[in-house]
């Protein structure tokens, strides 16, 4: 059984502080802290740019794709670390159509985070007549996969919602169909149990500043089921993915599967901080967070609706098909959120009425949410949200 | 005139080291150091999510943007930081494409560098029948500019010999001819006088972590000319580059002018060592460094070919068609190097034979130099390359 208690001692969490907005910026691993100073000092200081084979830099996008690997059921040496979300989703959608060249309609949902939609609007448009992006209701996505579409992608768990879609059936379904998948794990890898060789998927991203705890700006990741990895071109062929990159050759050469999939020079100090995040997983079981996310959210839920009439629960009540997140829709939600914020309650607001809490058993515990609880509870029965000071919005909210 | 002894005292540079490859990883600002620290515990420590607005996060990549094109002549307002050199060049690329919508081809040299046409090649290969790249010598690039060229890609600065281009003609002889020019300025930034507005470039883009000592993975930049900024597509059009970020719409809208360049999260803890690295530029006029870059070089070469006739120079003896670092050519270039990093001299090797050696005024004087030269000669002299241990290839050279 994960010791949670151990888990917590491990980030450094502010005084006066519920932290339930891990599902957009996990906290600050102690680790992560002392590892950069000396990233900094003994590797970049000392090493200079000797630090690319002695430090292991340039190895780090395998061997940390590797450790995120393991946490959503990747097979070993198929995930590599690197870039953004939005630009990993590009270089998944764009190989994904290649590898399906019959075909011109990319399927997705209105519960998707825009990015994926948009990156992929840009794509259709750079590859000319004919293609197509179809955005569905969430509910309508099963009905909508037919032998028309070349690739389904998907966010797992909605970021406003958290509702689950069921990846395993889904991707069956488009198989059956001739469909590729694009799996974007952003609000699941380190939240809930992910099984993307179980399930057959073709194709996943995620990114690690959430669950993963990896820090501001961490990078994104990227699989290629095994079965595509050496078939699927890199539209973004950078000289990282070539198979000789210090060859410095004038063409491009694919390198071997998943190394294709890197572009430039990864951001090495990222890494370091995402590196020294992994560590807390060395001592947790994903099924045993999954247990304990489930009981954390069912105690908020209770809690909420017995004290907070207001309130209207947007997530699902089935833990089934629910990810570590829950929403509750609130027309003045963001004063709300911002009167929460300002009594040690984080979370944060998703327009246009969203007031969203993570829970992430790491290093939040049930004391934790009774007292977010009770503090929401005073908020809501003290109308302590209407004041203007809490109306004004901040650049990102 | 800048006081490069004060500029040298704000790096952290190893006993016994003379750094001359500073055009492939610039060395640790002192600043950069403490000003990490204090990012990763006070503001991702104490501000978690907060971070964005109040540590000024989601600023970094505009205000950061316009203090590295002060060094390059760029509007302010018409530079951002964001992704890698690889993903820039992608972007500008695409960008200038679809601005010349009647012609197919990229023109560019065979000293470009590998990433910049893998990434076109890529790119073209997405965008399907009638693209063509066309790489010719550096030589023949101005004879081949014709009214058949969309757009010329590129390097001002050659990686392997520091051969210069000339950004106004070619950029004048373009026009000319109805031709867009992307110039990637990797080797230029920071390391010579770079008049972007002046010499009516379109397109700039570029990395920080050599001449601008942001750090390994430190984040690239891209410019857009204001002619060009509220028309051109970004072909990787992401969440951060619409106009509205934080409404979540499902359809993409443009950011304003160079906004639209952003894509993804920005990689937060990057851009903090590189703005405490743009510190130093405070103290330093680019003239100066430009002056004492010229004279760091004839010292170097006038030295290097006294002592050792084994080495052939590879870069031009004329210093006004040349960047800021010397290369030599010599059969035994790699173990050569190997032998002069044991001896406390770094610099790099790039294939088939270039030794090469960067000279940075911020922290490398005449005193270095000279010492650097002593060592050079011993090597070569004295045959110490010729050892097993040095002719073994490390991953990353």
């Amino acid at each position: 059984m994960t010791d949670f208690a151990a888990t917590k001692a491990m980030f450094h969490l502010p005084e006066g502080v519920i932290y339930l907005d891990g599902n957009s910026l996990g906290p600050l691993p102690l680790a992560a802290r002392d590892r950069i100073g000396s990233a900094m000092q003994d590797e970049w200081g000392e090493m200079l740019i000797t630090g690319w084979n002695k430090a292991g830099w340039m190895a780090k996008p395998m061997a940390l794709g590797d450790r995120v690997g393991q946490l959503i059921g990747a097979e070993p040496g198929h995930v590599v670390m690197g870039d953004t979300l939005s630009i990993k989703v590009y270089q998944a959608v764009a190989s994904a159509l290649e590898l399906n060249p019959a075909r011109k309609v990319v399927l997705s949902d209105n519960g998707n985070f825009p990015t994926d939609l948009y990156m992929v609007e840009g794509l259709l448009k750079s590859l000319g007549d004919g293609y197509e992006l179809r955005v569905v209701d969430p509910e309508a996505v099963a009905d909508n996969i037919t032998e028309e579409i070349a690739v389904l992608m998907l966010t797992e768990v909605d970021y406003r919602t958290g509702r689950k879609h069921d990846m395993k059936a889904l991707t069956e379904l488009s198989h059956a169909n001739g469909v590729l998948t694009v799996w974007d794990l952003a609000h699941s890898a380190g939240a809930l149990p992910v099984d993307l060789a179980g399930c057959r998927a073709d194709f996943a991203v995620g990114c690690t500043y959430k669950y993963l705890n990896g820090g501001p700006g961490a990078p994104a990741f990227i699989y290629v089921a095994p079965r595509h990895a050496d078939a699927a071109r890199p539209a973004l062929s950078g000289w990282l993915g070539h198979d000789a990159p210090f060859a410095f050759d004038l063409n491009y050469r694919p390198g071997k599967g998943i190394e294709r999939m890197r572009v430039g020079t990864p951001p090495v100090l990222q890494l370091t901080a995402l590196e020294a995040a992994m560590d807390v997983w060395d001592m947790a079981d994903m099924a045993d967070v999954r247990a304990q996310s489930i009981a954390l959210c069912d105690q908020f839920i209770e809690g909420v609706e017995a004290a907070c009439p207001e309130l209207t629960l947007a997530s699902p009540r089935d833990s089934a098909v629910r990810g570590s997140q829950i929403s509750f829709r609130f027309e003045d939600g963001y004063a709300a959120m911002q009167a929460l914020i300002a009594r040690g309650v984080i979370g944060d607001f998703r327009a246009p009425d969203i007031m969203r809490f993570g829970f992430t058993p790491l290093y939040i515990d049930q004391t934790d949410v009774a007292r977010a609880v009770e503090i929401i509870a005073d908020v809501m029965q003290n109308r302590l949200w209407d004041r203007p000071e809490y109306k004004v919005r901040a650049a990102v909210t």
